[in-house]
């Protein structure tokens, strides 16, 4: 039986991912960093997702590590872009070479726990501004973790994403038929008690669920959204 | 002109590699990790080498990683192996992945500081123990790092590991040639005084020195050493 990690967000995708792995009938743990975000409401929301999944769930703080990337609106006080994804907006998102960061620890928590299989979320959508969020770069990272730790964990242990080629959309009528509940992910980059609905993962966020026809749990601050 | 950010230990293989950096005529940066070691002396040590040197140095703070990975003495309580390395007792000294997390955040750092190298030490000696140390690693790494970072920092970014090859007796004839002063750099695991002389990195060190017909400057708590 595999025993897989995920790396989840407490966004929309990695839920989805969580519940994916759940299906599989695989032993599922969850991990989530805490990269000195602004605010830990998405780190809450996925303590609280694991909770309510009854799946093992440990948060790395490696927020040490942040001030010395930096050069990035998720986690230093430049203000968030409003307004749809581009590449213009979201590269100043850009926390430099977070998911080879990420997914190299994800591996050595692995090795640790012998797991099968690191799973992550990333899509489509982000791959014209996030270089490590493609194809070819999910292809490069899994060839060097099998040299990288040859011998030691299980020798099976591989990176599984399964939504690389995927967009939200996808994602959102996936996670429908896996009877995801999307009221218990948080995407916005703002930390008010509410989404925005106006930053760039909220427009995300609302288009996947518009798109996928699928009624959108999510509550907005802003009034008048045209859902 | 190359901007190097050399990942340095405190230890004999990467001071060397900091001097080899500094010959180049490039810009020269320095950043150590404390993973949460038994002891701090190796990162007292590099501090105080780059000081000598003018060097900028950061300690980058990956303790709160490591109790998620664990299995190591080089940080639990589990007993230093004293004796010469042989892959039994070596092997509970791998923090799993520990190179592969290291280097990934040093790239993170090169992409923040629009560095055009990074530098690091894996030597031919560490080969048959930990598979991140060996050439095959060093250029699937390389590969990854490639496309994790495209479009972001200096297209240049590359992984410079000029003792791939190299046995620990060839570093310390180079860094004979380059003047090292090896007595500002510290290998021991266990963190006395002085160095113990019967630890892993103490034989290999020892031997080093030996082999290559140098004077060793380093002080061994143990009388009677062969040198």
């Amino acid at each position: 039986m595999d025993k897989i990690l995920c790396v989840i967000s407490g966004g929309m995708d990695s839920a989805t991912l969580l519940y994916k792995a759940i299906e599989r009938e695989s032993v599922v743990e969850a991990i989530s960093f805490d990269y000195g975000q602004r605010h830990k409401k998405e780190l809450e929301y996925a303590r609280a997702l694991c909770k309510t999944l009854q799946v093992r769930h440990d948060v790395i703080d490696i927020s040490a590590i942040t001030p010395h990337i930096g050069g990035s609106s998720l986690t230093d006080d430049i203000a968030v872009p409003d307004g749809h994804y581009t590449s213009a907006t979201m590269s100043i998102t850009v926390v430099p070479n977070r998911n080879a960061i990420m997914l190299a620890i994800a591996y050595g928590i692995a090795v640790a726990r012998e797991a099968t299989i690191v799973g992550a979320a990333m899509h489509a959508g982000d791959h014209a501004v996030y270089p490590d969020c493609r194809p070819d770069f999910v292809r490069a990272f899994d060839a060097m973790q099998k040299i990288a730790v040859e011998g030691h964990g299980n020798p099976d242990l591989h990176l599984w994403t399964p939504f690389i080629n995927a967009t939200k959309t996808d994602i959102a009528k996936e996670g429908e038929s896996l009877g995801v509940d999307y009221s218990l992910t948080w995407s916005c980059y703002k930390g008010l008690d509410d989404h925005c609905g106006l930053c760039g993962t909220c427009y995300e966020r609302r288009e996947a669920f518009e798109e996928a026809g699928i009624d959108d749990p999510t509550v907005y601050a802003i009034t008048g959204i045209v859902k």
